[in-house]
């Protein structure tokens, strides 16, 4: 696209540049952090707005440089075209920090022990923690991205119903709503922070397949296909009295929402349709809590109160493995900042963005609940994950 | 499916497991590398047949012990469920390795970091070069596996000219060839070692895309739809006396095949067509000495030679920017050993997969040449992806 085919190295806005830029080094100073270098592509995305291979290196004062091996041919200020990270230290040259960090928590061991020595003398520390604060909190650029990639997922998912078709398997639905998906400009990647974590296109998983036990940390992975990939779809067919449930990729600019819909067929027992109503009810009673201030685990105990007195825990999070957290941080990857579990110390601030999911599954029906994303604004929550919010059955 | 419904943590018939296990032991044994601790997925599932969450303790002799944190209810000899990796230290007890072989090239630092002390007085050493080797060498299982995915990425590729309709894009056309893979099974991920790379499907790339200068180190890349992912087609019109070179993702069963091939419209240039011959002639010629024994760099050269005899080196790899390896092995991830490129020190050995991809970008047309994957064999070399190799015109 046009964007891409620019040759600027930062591909924001001006303003929106400074405004992260300026985000990133309140948190340097606050950490008393020299310098940082970012290499992640979710970070190098963060602060220009688009990937490259190299390295963005960040002085407390004074002006970014940019160490570029690939693509060739961008333009822009501070641009430093290397091949070896080695040649980073003649660069910096006389204003070597005295403390520096890196994304210990994504970089591998080997290109970090030889990242260390490009700064010597210099103390190293850890840039993971700092980048996810920074990035937990969205630029109101990036709550618009955000408002996009969720409308465009709300269409999505308005036409599954028209996808449907008698004797359909969880994959055949799925393959399905992914061409729909890429059909309506799905960039067609999740991005999840860790190597550990796979996944393609998001989940659909019908009856029993809701609760396999997964490998990945997810709410609910489904089996998969082959044991090579064990996650979403595994060719359950979607009959009557069962459910299926639809968790599919929301990132069409880079700024992704995450949202979890319910679909059936046939009558489900009235245990599936009370539990997904305690799931609504759970989403009006974080919301109504979600405000500045609040400590995560304080919605973790509140949702767990709500099913506690809905006599639903056995099912609540899964039914044979059940999983942590019922909520979390969304934007460029799919596991930022708050964490909504019962051990967060995340407290929650303006301009987060989380996606909420208490999620039921009900044995011999499948999983039930809903899933929005949620900005958090000073006095509410907006929700940008418009679809309908009950069970959609495909035969009525 | 029905596989990974089952509880056992060993998914490959026994002979196999011992199998992988011996070709482990012999590179510890090889390098006094006392015992081996495996995390990466790729690995996981190399030894096991399955993904999970935790760790494999490979000693050198004795019992390997399976350390799992996800998912539950899995059953076999030396599993130990643990929730934190310190959980370790115990399990091992009194055979404490002097040595310990971790992935270092793919665990986070921080991570490692965590396992170190794990292992108390033991020097640490890097497990991923060990493992690397390891699986550059496929069992004949595994050949199995690759011939068969191989067979249903050729269904796929023989049906493309079917998908094609005027007017078009690579998008339209890469969103259509995705559909169909799906639809025959494809596990619609590729796997790739590094966060720092990032792929979907494959890449469908129409005429000057394929010459769009890529962040990633792939041959060729393409500008993406978006700068947050620039990855493939980009919405470029396939139009009269363009091509369009589509190399979309081979992976059915967990162990993947790489192919590559152009399709057309219209009349092309000849210089198109002279640098598409020269790609099945550099094809042919790097079969002919591609047997155990010859170094890698040697096709390579090879690979150069013949260019440069056809006057295409302007074109090569790559027009505005140019890639660094023309083939690579290829398996349970799409960038394994060997690497043919011009300073790599691997030795072709039987029981290698290679892809081999010497391709042009020809400015004002787009990409030509093909990519094949091989099987190298003690006395020949067996290609595994057989769609037909000629340029195919969708209007003729």
């Amino acid at each position: 696209m046009e964007n891409v085919q620019e040759k600027q190295i930062v591909l924001w806005p001006h303003d929106e540049f400074e405004l992260r830029l300026s985000k990133i080094r309140s948190e340097m100073e606050a950490t008393s952090t020299e310098a940082l270098l970012l290499t992640d592509n979710a970070n190098i995305y963060y602060l220009t707005g688009r990937v490259f291979a190299g390295y963005a290196y960040i002085p407390l004062k004074g002006m970014p440089i940019f160490f570029v091996k690939r693509p060739v041919e961008l333009e822009g200020d501070g641009i430093v075209y290397i091949r070896k990270p080695e040649e980073i230290t003649a660069s910096i040259g006389m204003s070597a920090p005295s403390n520096i960090a890196l994304e210990l928590d994504v970089l591998p061991y080997s290109m970090a022990s030889r990242l260390i020595p490009v700064f010597p003398g210099a103390e190293i520390r850890n840039a993971s923690p700092l980048m996810r604060t920074v990035r937990a909190v969205k630029t109101p650029l990036a709550m618009d991205m955000l408002r996009q990639s969720g409308a465009k997922h709300t269409r999505v998912y308005r036409r599954i119903p028209g996808l449907f078709q008698e004797g359909m398997s969880d994959y055949d639905l799925q393959v399905s709503i992914e061409h729909l998906s890429r059909l309506q400009g799905c960039l067609g990647q999740f991005r999840i922070s860790g190597d550990t974590m796979e996944l393609y296109m998001g989940n659909v998983l019908a009856g029993r397949n809701a609760d396999a036990p997964s490998p990945y940390d997810f709410a609910m992975g489904g089996a998969g296909m082959d044991p090579s990939l064990p996650v979403g779809a595994n060719g359950t067919l979607i009959t009557p009295g069962t459910t299926v449930m639809v968790d599919i990729n929301g990132n069409y600019n880079g700024y992704m929402t995450d949202m979890t819909r319910v679909f059936a067929l046939g009558d489900l027992e009235p245990l599936a349709e009370r539990a997904h109503q305690c799931s609504i009810d759970i989403h009006h009673a974080l919301c109504d809590m979600m405000h500045p201030g609040t400590p995560a685990k304080a919605l973790w105990e509140k949702a767990e109160q709500i099913v506690t007195e809905a006599d639903l825990k056995p099912y609540y999070m899964g039914h044979r493995q059940h999983a942590g957290f019922i909520g979390h941080g969304v934007g460029i990857e799919i596991n930022e900042l708050p964490v909504i579990a019962p051990r967060s110390r995340d407290i929650i601030q303006e301009g987060n963005v989380i996606a909420l999911e208490p999620k039921f599954v009900i044995p011999h029906v499948g999983a039930v609940g809903i899933e929005n994303t949620y900005i958090v604004h000073s006095d509410h929550v907006e929700c940008i994950t418009l679809a309908p919010e009950e069970i959609i059955y495909f035969d009525r």
